[in-house]
C-alpha cells in the first residue's frame, strides 16, 4: 500500500509557487494574526523566486483567507468566522465570534412570482413578492450578500416598517409568522462582477453559497434565500447528534 | 431605495468575459446536460470576442461545474451531486443520486499522535494512530479525497481485515464501535498540487473541505476526518427541522 502513495510524487512535481506557498505558511505561523508581511521584493529575494511566482503563492493565500490586504500592506489573517448551520440568525453566529454584525440595504423591490419562484414558494404565478437584498457586514467589513424572496401577503408593510439593518425573522415573528424549519443547500461558486462589487471582493474569489427554502410552523413555504458568504472569511459548522438510520 | 440598487451599475461596468459567460449560460440551457459545446473558434466568432476573453468565460463555467471536459470536447455538465450533511456514509449520498460510489486506497499508514492530534483525539501524545487516505469516486470519476486519523486501539487489525473500498463505519460497527455523533466544519479551499493530482483536477479548482470530529456513542472522540470534495461536482444539503432557541 505504501507503494501506491510513494508513487504519487513520481508523477507529480511540486510547482515552484507551491513550494514558496509552503515557506510562506511557516512565515505566517511565526508572524501570527495581524502580523505585517514583508514586501514582495523582499520575499522574492528571500526565497529566490521571481515576483510572478511569489505573487501566485500570495494570491492562493489571499483567496484562501490566510492573508488579507490592509491599506497598502498585507497582513496575516485571523481565523475564518464560524457560522453555525442553524435556524438562528446571521447576527447570532457573528456575535458569538466577538464581531459586530451589520446589514446594509441594497434594495427592497416589489416584484411578481414567475413560474419557478411560484412553484417553490407555493404561490400563484404572478403573486406579489418582496425581493430584499442586503450586504452582510462583520465589524464594518462587507462579508456577504443576502437575497430574499418573500410573498407580500406575509408582510404587507415590509417597505414601511421594517428596519433593513435588523433581523427579518424577528420582524416576521412580531407579525405572527414564525420560522418552523428550512432546507439548505451549500455550494462553492465564483462571485459575479455585480456581487464582487457589492461585497468588495476580487471577482475570482471562491464564495460559499447557501440556498435556503424556509417554512413556517405549519410547514407552508415562507421564503427563498440565497446568501453568498466570502469563502476567505467564513466557514460553516454543525453538530450531528444522532446515530445514522441506514 | 431603488436608487441604491440602480446606482450599482454606474460604478461597475460588466467585464466583457462576463457578458460572454451570460450568453454561454443561455446556450448551455438550450443544449441541456451532456450537450456538446461548439469549438472555441466558433464561439469566439459567434460572440465577437477574442479567444482569450472566451476562454476566461469558459474557465469560470468549468470551475463552477457548469461545463465539463470530455475527451477533446467540452460538454454541458449535469447538476452537482447533493451530499446530505448527516452521519450517513459517502455511499448513501452518492447512491441516492443514482451514481455508483467507489473508494480507492491511497495509503494506510501507522503513525503516532503529535500534540494537536493527540489533543483532538483525547489520546496520549505518541499513541499509535492509523492514517487512512482514500480517493472517493462516483461512477468511476474521482470526486474527492478523504483522510482519516483513528487510534490503532480502536481497530488493531485495520491493515489486515479492512476492505478499503468499503465503509469504515460499517467495519468499526462490526468491531463493536458505533458512531454516536460528529462536529463538522465546512469551508472552501484550493486543492494543493498533490490533492489535485490525486483527484485529477486543475489546481485552481475551488473545493469544499469538510472537517469532521466524530465520537462514539459514549461521547469519546473516535476519529478525525478531512474530506475534500470537488467544488464543481458537489453540494451539501441539510434540513433544519426545529425552531431557533434564541
Amino acid at each position: 500500500m505504501a507503494a501506491v502513495r510513494a508513487g504519487v510524487p513520481e508523477h507529480g512535481r511540486v510547482p515552484k509557487y507551491y513550494a514558496v506557498k509552503a515557506e510562506l505558511e511557516t512565515l505566517l505561523a511565526g508572524l501570527g494574526a495581524g502580523g505585517l508581511l514583508p514586501t514582495e521584493v523582499d520575499l522574492a529575494a528571500r526565497y529566490g523566486v521571481s515576483r510572478a511566482t511569489l505573487r501566485q503563492a500570495l494570491r492562493d493565500l489571499l483567496l484562501e483567507g490566510r492573508l488579507r490586504r490592509r491599506g497598502r500592506g498585507t497582513v496575516v489573517a485571523g481565523p475564518k468566522i464560524e457560522q453555525p448551520l442553524s435556524l438562528g440568525s446571521y447576527t447570532e453566529g457573528v456575535t458569538r465570534q466577538g464581531l459586530r454584525p451589520g446589514r446594509t440595504l441594497v434594495g427592497l423591490d416589489r416584484t411578481s412570482a414567475d413560474g419557478p419562484l411560484a412553484d417553490r414558494l407555493a404561490v400563484a404565478p404572478g403573486e406579489a413578492l418582496w425581493h430584499l437584498e442586503r450586504v452582510l457586514r462583520a465589524d464594518e467589513e462587507r462579508v456577504g450578500l443576502e437575497s430574499t424572496y418573500l410573498p407580500v401577503r406575509r408582510a404587507p408593510r415590509l417597505d414601511r416598517d421594517f428596519d433593513p439593518a435588523g433581523s427579518l425573522y424577528h420582524y416576521l415573528h412580531e407579525q405572527g409568522t414564525v420560522l418552523g424549519g428550512a432546507e439548505e443547500r451549500i455550494e462553492t461558486v465564483l462571485a459575479s462582477p455585480r456581487e464582487a462589487l457589492l461585497i468588495g471582493t476580487p471577482p475570482a474569489l471562491p464564495m460559499l453559497l447557501l440556498h435556503r427554502s424556509s417554512r413556517d410552523t405549519a410547514g407552508a413555504p415562507l421564503e427563498l434565500v440565497r446568501t453568498l458568504y466570502r469563502g476567505d472569511r467564513f466557514s460553516f459548522t454543525l453538530d450531528l447528534g444522532s446515530a445514522p438510520t441506514g
